[in-house]
Protein backbone atom coordinates (compact mmCIF):
# COMPACT_ATOMS: atom_id res chain seq x y z
CA UNK A 1 0.00 0.00 0.00
CA UNK A 2 2.91 2.57 0.70
CA UNK A 3 4.16 4.67 3.11
CA UNK A 4 0.83 5.95 4.73
CA UNK A 5 0.46 4.58 7.70
CA UNK A 6 -0.09 7.73 9.81
CA UNK A 7 0.87 5.88 12.88
CA UNK A 8 -1.13 2.20 13.18
CA UNK A 9 0.33 -0.14 11.03
CA UNK A 10 -0.96 -1.67 7.73
CA UNK A 11 -1.37 -5.56 9.23
CA UNK A 12 -3.12 -4.09 12.61
CA UNK A 13 -5.59 -2.28 10.52
CA UNK A 14 -6.02 -5.54 9.03
CA UNK A 15 -6.51 -7.25 12.41
CA UNK A 16 -8.88 -4.88 13.32
CA UNK A 17 -10.97 -5.38 10.64
CA UNK A 18 -11.25 -9.00 11.32
CA UNK A 19 -11.53 -8.57 15.07
CA UNK A 20 -14.74 -6.70 14.45
CA UNK A 21 -16.24 -8.70 12.16
CA UNK A 22 -15.70 -11.93 14.96
CA UNK A 23 -17.03 -9.14 17.82
CA UNK A 24 -19.67 -8.13 15.46
CA UNK A 25 -20.87 -11.96 14.98
CA UNK A 26 -19.90 -12.72 18.52
CA UNK A 27 -22.64 -9.80 19.72
CA UNK A 28 -25.48 -11.30 17.63
CA UNK A 29 -24.84 -14.46 19.74
CA UNK A 30 -25.43 -12.48 23.04
CA UNK A 31 -22.20 -12.94 24.46
CA UNK A 32 -20.82 -9.79 26.07
CA UNK A 33 -17.50 -10.48 26.80
CA UNK A 34 -14.68 -12.32 25.29
CA UNK A 35 -11.20 -12.67 26.32
CA UNK A 36 -8.09 -11.74 24.48
CA UNK A 37 -6.99 -15.51 24.18
CA UNK A 38 -9.87 -16.59 22.64
CA UNK A 39 -10.18 -13.94 20.20
CA UNK A 40 -6.80 -14.77 19.42
CA UNK A 41 -7.47 -18.44 18.82
CA UNK A 42 -10.21 -17.39 16.45
CA UNK A 43 -8.48 -15.66 14.16
CA UNK A 44 -4.55 -18.44 14.44
CA UNK A 45 -2.93 -15.56 16.46
CA UNK A 46 -1.36 -14.90 19.81
CA UNK A 47 -3.25 -13.17 22.63
CA UNK A 48 0.05 -11.25 22.78
CA UNK A 49 -0.87 -9.40 19.46
CA UNK A 50 -4.19 -9.25 20.11
CA UNK A 51 -3.40 -7.11 23.12
CA UNK A 52 -0.30 -5.61 21.10
CA UNK A 53 -2.90 -4.13 18.34
CA UNK A 54 -5.65 -3.26 20.63
CA UNK A 55 -3.12 -1.17 23.36
CA UNK A 56 -2.09 0.59 19.40
CA UNK A 57 -5.21 2.02 19.33
CA UNK A 58 -5.22 2.70 22.74
CA UNK A 59 -7.73 0.29 24.43
CA UNK A 60 -6.64 -1.31 27.68
CA UNK A 61 -9.70 -2.00 29.43
CA UNK A 62 -9.25 -5.53 29.89
CA UNK A 63 -10.98 -6.94 33.02
CA UNK A 64 -11.33 -10.26 34.51
CA UNK A 65 -14.01 -10.99 32.34
CA UNK A 66 -12.04 -10.26 29.20
CA UNK A 67 -13.41 -7.35 26.40
CA UNK A 68 -16.39 -5.60 26.48
CA UNK A 69 -17.43 -6.96 23.04
CA UNK A 70 -20.58 -3.96 22.57
CA UNK A 71 -17.81 -1.38 23.81
CA UNK A 72 -14.57 -2.94 21.49
CA UNK A 73 -16.64 -3.16 18.61
CA UNK A 74 -17.40 0.88 19.44
CA UNK A 75 -13.98 1.32 19.62
CA UNK A 76 -12.42 -0.25 16.99
CA UNK A 77 -15.30 1.50 14.83
CA UNK A 78 -14.60 5.09 15.77
CA UNK A 79 -10.43 4.21 14.39
CA UNK A 80 -11.48 2.41 11.09
CA UNK A 81 -15.11 4.60 10.17
CA UNK A 82 -15.06 7.90 8.98
CA UNK A 83 -18.20 9.78 10.42
CA UNK A 84 -19.83 9.65 7.00
CA UNK A 85 -20.54 6.37 5.21
CA UNK A 86 -18.27 6.15 1.81
CA UNK A 87 -19.98 5.50 -1.20
CA UNK A 88 -17.95 2.97 -3.45
CA UNK A 89 -18.89 2.46 -7.25
CA UNK A 90 -17.77 -1.30 -8.90
CA UNK A 91 -15.82 -1.03 -11.94
CA UNK A 92 -16.95 -4.36 -13.89
CA UNK A 93 -20.28 -6.05 -13.24
CA UNK A 94 -19.16 -9.44 -14.59
CA UNK A 95 -19.42 -12.34 -11.94
CA UNK A 96 -16.25 -10.83 -9.31
CA UNK A 97 -17.87 -7.72 -9.48
CA UNK A 98 -21.48 -9.16 -8.88
CA UNK A 99 -19.83 -10.96 -6.10
CA UNK A 100 -18.55 -8.33 -4.60
CA UNK A 101 -21.90 -6.16 -4.50
CA UNK A 102 -23.97 -8.95 -3.85
CA UNK A 103 -21.54 -9.52 -0.54
CA UNK A 104 -20.94 -6.43 0.83
CA UNK A 105 -24.37 -4.78 0.92
CA UNK A 106 -26.17 -7.74 2.63
CA UNK A 107 -23.38 -7.29 5.33
CA UNK A 108 -24.51 -3.64 6.56
CA UNK A 109 -21.22 -1.93 6.32
CA UNK A 110 -20.36 1.51 6.86
CA UNK A 111 -19.06 1.26 3.25
CA UNK A 112 -21.74 1.16 0.93
CA UNK A 113 -21.55 0.13 -3.27
CA UNK A 114 -23.73 2.34 -4.74
CA UNK A 115 -22.84 2.44 -8.11
CA UNK A 116 -21.59 0.09 -11.02
CA UNK A 117 -20.36 0.56 -14.21
CA UNK A 118 -19.67 -1.27 -17.31
CA UNK A 119 -19.74 -1.38 -21.30
CA UNK A 120 -21.46 -4.42 -21.48
CA UNK A 121 -25.50 -3.16 -23.09
CA UNK A 122 -27.04 -6.12 -21.16
CA UNK A 123 -26.00 -4.75 -18.08
CA UNK A 124 -26.12 -1.21 -18.62
CA UNK A 125 -29.15 0.72 -17.62
CA UNK A 126 -30.09 -2.12 -15.25
CA UNK A 127 -30.18 -2.75 -11.37
CA UNK A 128 -28.30 -5.49 -10.65
CA UNK A 129 -28.25 -6.76 -6.92
CA UNK A 130 -30.34 -3.38 -5.89
CA UNK A 131 -27.28 -1.02 -7.75
CA UNK A 132 -27.67 0.93 -10.68
CA UNK A 133 -25.18 -0.04 -13.54
CA UNK A 134 -23.95 3.14 -15.92
CA UNK A 135 -22.38 3.06 -18.95
CA UNK A 136 -18.44 3.75 -18.22
CA UNK A 137 -18.59 6.96 -20.51
CA UNK A 138 -20.67 8.74 -17.82
CA UNK A 139 -18.00 7.40 -14.87
CA UNK A 140 -16.50 10.98 -14.65
CA UNK A 141 -19.74 12.91 -13.97
CA UNK A 142 -21.81 10.21 -11.72
CA UNK A 143 -18.61 9.75 -9.43
CA UNK A 144 -19.27 13.31 -8.43
CA UNK A 145 -23.34 13.32 -8.43
CA UNK A 146 -23.06 9.93 -6.16
CA UNK A 147 -20.21 11.52 -4.11
CA UNK A 148 -18.50 8.48 -4.67
CA UNK A 149 -14.89 8.38 -2.94
CA UNK A 150 -13.74 4.48 -3.48
CA UNK A 151 -13.74 2.54 -7.20
CA UNK A 152 -13.76 -1.36 -6.64
CA UNK A 153 -11.72 -2.75 -9.63
CA UNK A 154 -13.12 -6.04 -11.04
CA UNK A 155 -12.93 -5.53 -15.03
CA UNK A 156 -10.96 -7.68 -17.30
CA UNK A 157 -7.05 -7.13 -16.50
CA UNK A 158 -6.12 -5.90 -20.22
CA UNK A 159 -8.42 -2.99 -19.87
CA UNK A 160 -7.36 -1.81 -16.18
CA UNK A 161 -4.66 0.45 -17.24
CA UNK A 162 -6.68 2.88 -19.03
CA UNK A 163 -9.16 3.91 -16.36
CA UNK A 164 -6.16 5.13 -13.93
CA UNK A 165 -6.23 8.75 -15.63
CA UNK A 166 -10.40 8.34 -15.88
CA UNK A 167 -9.93 8.13 -12.22
CA UNK A 168 -7.39 10.31 -11.04
CA UNK A 169 -9.89 12.74 -13.07
CA UNK A 170 -13.30 12.07 -11.48
CA UNK A 171 -10.94 12.68 -7.82
CA UNK A 172 -11.56 9.09 -6.50
CA UNK A 173 -9.43 8.87 -3.61
CA UNK A 174 -9.20 4.74 -3.09
CA UNK A 175 -8.78 1.89 -5.53
CA UNK A 176 -9.06 -1.68 -4.44
CA UNK A 177 -7.59 -3.15 -7.98
CA UNK A 178 -8.46 -7.14 -8.22
CA UNK A 179 -7.00 -7.26 -11.75
CA UNK A 180 -3.27 -8.61 -12.45
CA UNK A 181 -2.31 -5.43 -13.56
CA UNK A 182 -0.75 -3.03 -10.38
CA UNK A 183 -2.07 0.28 -10.98
CA UNK A 184 0.43 3.52 -9.94
CA UNK A 185 -1.63 6.47 -8.66
CA UNK A 186 -0.37 10.39 -7.99
CA UNK A 187 0.58 10.26 -3.77
CA UNK A 188 -3.18 11.13 -2.30
CA UNK A 189 -4.82 8.27 -3.90
CA UNK A 190 -4.74 5.53 -1.90
CA UNK A 191 -4.60 1.80 -3.90
CA UNK A 192 -4.61 -1.71 -3.05
CA UNK A 193 -3.60 -4.32 -5.70
CA UNK A 194 -4.75 -7.15 -5.16
CA UNK A 195 -4.95 -10.27 -7.53
CA UNK A 196 -6.72 -13.75 -5.75
CA UNK A 197 -3.55 -15.39 -7.97
CA UNK A 198 -1.39 -14.05 -5.27
CA UNK A 199 -3.52 -15.86 -2.37
CA UNK A 200 -3.66 -19.31 -4.09
CA UNK A 201 -0.18 -19.30 -5.07
CA UNK A 202 0.86 -18.73 -1.28
CA UNK A 203 -1.47 -20.88 -0.46
CA UNK A 204 0.27 -23.52 -2.72
CA UNK A 205 3.67 -23.06 -1.79
CA UNK A 206 3.08 -23.30 1.71
CA UNK A 207 1.01 -26.62 1.07
CA UNK A 208 4.55 -27.61 -1.13
CA UNK A 209 7.03 -26.86 1.26
CA UNK A 210 4.85 -28.49 4.27
CA UNK A 211 5.07 -31.87 2.33
CA UNK A 212 8.99 -31.71 2.01
CA UNK A 213 9.60 -31.51 5.25
CA UNK A 214 7.11 -34.17 6.30
CA UNK A 215 8.98 -35.84 3.29
CA UNK A 216 12.40 -35.06 4.70
CA UNK A 217 11.30 -35.99 8.81
CA UNK A 218 10.03 -39.56 7.73
CA UNK A 219 13.46 -40.16 6.16
CA UNK B 1 -0.96 -17.60 8.10
CA UNK B 2 0.96 -18.68 11.37
CA UNK B 3 4.14 -20.05 11.97
CA UNK B 4 5.56 -22.58 8.92
CA UNK B 5 7.30 -20.15 6.35
CA UNK B 6 10.60 -22.51 6.24
CA UNK B 7 13.06 -19.57 5.75
CA UNK B 8 11.25 -17.02 3.36
CA UNK B 9 8.64 -14.74 5.22
CA UNK B 10 5.20 -14.36 4.32
CA UNK B 11 5.30 -11.14 2.46
CA UNK B 12 8.42 -12.08 0.19
CA UNK B 13 6.05 -15.08 -1.49
CA UNK B 14 3.50 -12.94 -2.16
CA UNK B 15 5.83 -10.05 -3.94
CA UNK B 16 7.55 -13.34 -5.95
CA UNK B 17 3.74 -14.03 -6.89
CA UNK B 18 3.15 -10.98 -8.21
CA UNK B 19 7.31 -10.15 -10.06
CA UNK B 20 6.32 -13.01 -11.67
CA UNK B 21 2.85 -12.15 -13.17
CA UNK B 22 4.31 -8.78 -13.78
CA UNK B 23 7.58 -10.85 -15.53
CA UNK B 24 5.13 -12.75 -17.57
CA UNK B 25 3.24 -10.06 -19.02
CA UNK B 26 6.00 -8.67 -19.74
CA UNK B 27 7.61 -11.83 -21.38
CA UNK B 28 4.80 -11.56 -23.62
CA UNK B 29 5.71 -8.36 -24.43
CA UNK B 30 9.11 -9.10 -26.08
CA UNK B 31 10.77 -7.51 -22.87
CA UNK B 32 13.75 -9.65 -22.43
CA UNK B 33 15.43 -7.35 -19.32
CA UNK B 34 14.40 -5.46 -16.37
CA UNK B 35 16.10 -3.46 -14.26
CA UNK B 36 15.29 -4.08 -10.19
CA UNK B 37 13.91 -0.02 -10.05
CA UNK B 38 11.55 -0.44 -13.33
CA UNK B 39 9.72 -4.11 -11.40
CA UNK B 40 9.73 -2.01 -8.04
CA UNK B 41 8.53 1.39 -9.84
CA UNK B 42 5.47 -1.05 -11.06
CA UNK B 43 4.29 -2.42 -7.85
CA UNK B 44 5.05 0.76 -5.94
CA UNK B 45 8.11 -0.47 -3.78
CA UNK B 46 11.72 0.60 -3.95
CA UNK B 47 14.20 -1.03 -5.97
CA UNK B 48 16.25 -2.28 -2.12
CA UNK B 49 12.89 -4.14 -1.88
CA UNK B 50 13.27 -5.69 -4.82
CA UNK B 51 16.42 -7.09 -4.37
CA UNK B 52 16.48 -8.17 -0.90
CA UNK B 53 13.42 -10.47 -1.82
CA UNK B 54 15.73 -11.57 -4.71
CA UNK B 55 18.42 -11.98 -2.59
CA UNK B 56 16.97 -13.93 -0.49
CA UNK B 57 15.77 -16.99 -3.26
CA UNK B 58 19.76 -17.00 -4.08
CA UNK B 59 18.95 -14.78 -7.69
CA UNK B 60 21.53 -12.20 -7.68
CA UNK B 61 22.17 -12.28 -12.01
CA UNK B 62 21.70 -8.75 -12.15
CA UNK B 63 23.25 -7.13 -15.10
CA UNK B 64 23.94 -3.81 -16.76
CA UNK B 65 20.77 -4.55 -18.70
CA UNK B 66 19.38 -5.55 -15.56
CA UNK B 67 17.28 -9.11 -14.60
CA UNK B 68 16.87 -11.54 -17.63
CA UNK B 69 12.92 -11.81 -18.03
CA UNK B 70 13.56 -15.36 -18.27
CA UNK B 71 16.07 -16.76 -16.58
CA UNK B 72 14.21 -14.86 -13.41
CA UNK B 73 10.51 -16.26 -14.15
CA UNK B 74 11.98 -19.48 -14.15
CA UNK B 75 13.71 -19.29 -10.82
CA UNK B 76 10.49 -17.81 -9.20
CA UNK B 77 8.50 -20.41 -10.56
CA UNK B 78 11.37 -23.40 -9.41
CA UNK B 79 10.57 -21.76 -5.92
CA UNK B 80 6.96 -21.14 -5.64
CA UNK B 81 5.41 -24.50 -7.69
CA UNK B 82 5.59 -27.85 -7.20
CA UNK B 83 6.61 -30.34 -9.54
CA UNK B 84 3.16 -31.52 -10.23
CA UNK B 85 0.54 -28.86 -10.63
CA UNK B 86 -1.87 -29.19 -7.65
CA UNK B 87 -5.02 -29.33 -8.16
CA UNK B 88 -7.90 -27.46 -6.67
CA UNK B 89 -11.62 -27.63 -5.60
CA UNK B 90 -14.20 -24.62 -5.20
CA UNK B 91 -16.58 -25.30 -2.63
CA UNK B 92 -19.81 -23.20 -3.29
CA UNK B 93 -20.40 -22.38 -6.59
CA UNK B 94 -22.00 -18.85 -5.92
CA UNK B 95 -21.15 -16.03 -8.13
CA UNK B 96 -17.60 -15.55 -6.49
CA UNK B 97 -16.88 -19.15 -6.80
CA UNK B 98 -18.12 -18.80 -10.55
CA UNK B 99 -15.64 -15.54 -10.25
CA UNK B 100 -12.68 -17.29 -9.21
CA UNK B 101 -13.38 -20.43 -11.43
CA UNK B 102 -13.25 -18.19 -15.06
CA UNK B 103 -10.36 -16.00 -13.20
CA UNK B 104 -7.79 -18.97 -12.61
CA UNK B 105 -8.16 -21.78 -15.42
CA UNK B 106 -7.73 -18.87 -18.34
CA UNK B 107 -4.41 -18.49 -16.76
CA UNK B 108 -2.72 -21.05 -17.34
CA UNK B 109 -1.06 -21.42 -13.94
CA UNK B 110 0.64 -24.18 -12.17
CA UNK B 111 -2.67 -24.58 -10.16
CA UNK B 112 -5.74 -25.87 -11.29
CA UNK B 113 -9.42 -25.61 -10.54
CA UNK B 114 -11.04 -29.24 -11.00
CA UNK B 115 -13.46 -29.44 -9.54
CA UNK B 116 -16.58 -27.66 -7.76
CA UNK B 117 -18.82 -28.62 -4.99
CA UNK B 118 -21.78 -27.11 -4.05
CA UNK B 119 -25.80 -28.54 -2.70
CA UNK B 120 -27.79 -26.49 -5.31
CA UNK B 121 -29.74 -28.88 -7.90
CA UNK B 122 -29.38 -25.82 -10.44
CA UNK B 123 -25.20 -26.77 -10.55
CA UNK B 124 -24.78 -30.40 -9.46
CA UNK B 125 -23.78 -32.34 -12.21
CA UNK B 126 -23.34 -29.57 -14.11
CA UNK B 127 -20.13 -28.54 -16.19
CA UNK B 128 -19.58 -24.85 -14.66
CA UNK B 129 -16.90 -22.89 -17.08
CA UNK B 130 -15.33 -26.15 -18.21
CA UNK B 131 -15.21 -27.96 -14.68
CA UNK B 132 -17.62 -30.42 -13.18
CA UNK B 133 -19.63 -29.28 -10.31
CA UNK B 134 -20.26 -32.33 -8.04
CA UNK B 135 -22.67 -32.36 -4.85
CA UNK B 136 -21.27 -31.75 -1.37
CA UNK B 137 -22.05 -34.80 -0.10
CA UNK B 138 -19.45 -37.03 -2.55
CA UNK B 139 -16.83 -34.69 -1.09
CA UNK B 140 -14.25 -36.93 0.49
CA UNK B 141 -14.65 -39.46 -2.25
CA UNK B 142 -14.10 -37.29 -5.31
CA UNK B 143 -11.17 -35.28 -3.36
CA UNK B 144 -9.10 -39.16 -3.42
CA UNK B 145 -10.29 -40.11 -6.72
CA UNK B 146 -9.23 -36.46 -8.19
CA UNK B 147 -6.44 -36.17 -6.24
CA UNK B 148 -7.16 -32.56 -4.58
CA UNK B 149 -4.54 -30.59 -2.28
CA UNK B 150 -6.48 -27.09 -1.77
CA UNK B 151 -9.74 -26.26 -1.94
CA UNK B 152 -11.15 -22.52 -1.97
CA UNK B 153 -14.08 -21.92 0.17
CA UNK B 154 -16.56 -19.46 -1.38
CA UNK B 155 -19.50 -20.40 0.00
CA UNK B 156 -22.17 -18.78 2.65
CA UNK B 157 -20.46 -17.84 5.83
CA UNK B 158 -23.04 -19.28 8.38
CA UNK B 159 -22.39 -22.87 6.41
CA UNK B 160 -18.53 -22.51 6.19
CA UNK B 161 -17.88 -23.94 9.80
CA UNK B 162 -19.32 -27.48 8.70
CA UNK B 163 -16.64 -27.83 6.40
CA UNK B 164 -13.70 -27.97 8.85
CA UNK B 165 -14.63 -31.85 9.97
CA UNK B 166 -14.93 -32.93 5.74
CA UNK B 167 -11.75 -31.05 4.63
CA UNK B 168 -9.59 -32.45 7.65
CA UNK B 169 -11.24 -36.25 6.98
CA UNK B 170 -10.73 -35.69 2.70
CA UNK B 171 -6.83 -35.25 3.75
CA UNK B 172 -6.99 -31.18 2.47
CA UNK B 173 -3.48 -29.72 2.56
CA UNK B 174 -4.34 -26.64 2.19
CA UNK B 175 -7.18 -23.83 2.33
CA UNK B 176 -8.03 -20.41 1.22
CA UNK B 177 -11.13 -19.12 2.61
CA UNK B 178 -12.80 -16.16 1.31
CA UNK B 179 -15.97 -15.91 4.11
CA UNK B 180 -16.16 -14.05 7.14
CA UNK B 181 -15.36 -17.23 9.51
CA UNK B 182 -12.33 -17.52 10.52
CA UNK B 183 -11.21 -21.31 9.82
CA UNK B 184 -8.98 -23.14 12.00
CA UNK B 185 -7.28 -26.56 10.98
CA UNK B 186 -4.80 -28.75 12.97
CA UNK B 187 -1.23 -28.08 11.58
CA UNK B 188 -0.56 -29.41 9.10
CA UNK B 189 -3.11 -27.95 6.85
CA UNK B 190 -1.91 -24.67 5.34
CA UNK B 191 -5.00 -22.08 6.04
CA UNK B 192 -5.44 -18.27 4.46
CA UNK B 193 -8.33 -16.49 5.72
CA UNK B 194 -9.55 -13.72 3.54
CA UNK B 195 -12.38 -11.53 4.01
CA UNK B 196 -12.26 -9.05 1.47
CA UNK B 197 -14.18 -6.83 3.33
CA UNK B 198 -10.98 -6.26 5.02
CA UNK B 199 -9.28 -5.36 1.95
CA UNK B 200 -12.01 -2.56 1.67
CA UNK B 201 -11.91 -1.61 5.34
CA UNK B 202 -8.14 -0.92 4.82
CA UNK B 203 -8.42 1.50 2.17
CA UNK B 204 -11.25 3.63 3.35
CA UNK B 205 -9.63 3.75 6.79
CA UNK B 206 -6.34 5.47 5.14
CA UNK B 207 -8.45 7.88 2.44
CA UNK B 208 -10.11 8.63 5.62
CA UNK B 209 -6.69 9.36 7.26
CA UNK B 210 -5.32 10.78 3.97
CA UNK B 211 -8.43 13.64 4.09
CA UNK B 212 -7.82 14.35 8.49
CA UNK B 213 -4.40 14.77 7.24
CA UNK B 214 -4.95 17.09 4.46
CA UNK B 215 -7.24 18.81 6.24
CA UNK B 216 -5.25 19.93 9.34
CA UNK B 217 -2.49 20.27 6.53
CA UNK B 218 -4.37 23.46 4.95
CA UNK B 219 -5.26 25.02 8.05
Amino acid sequence: MGALTNGIPEKTIERLSEYRRTLLASHRQGITHIFSHVLAGIHGITAVQVRRDLMLIGFSSDTKKGYDVQVLIEYISKILDSPQPMNIAVLGMGHLGQAITKYFNSKGLNLKITAAFDIDPEKVGKTIFGIPCYHMDSFETMVEDNDISIVIVSLPTKVASELVVPIINAGIKGVLNFTSTPLNFPQGIIVENYDITTLLEKVAYFVKENEIENANSQI
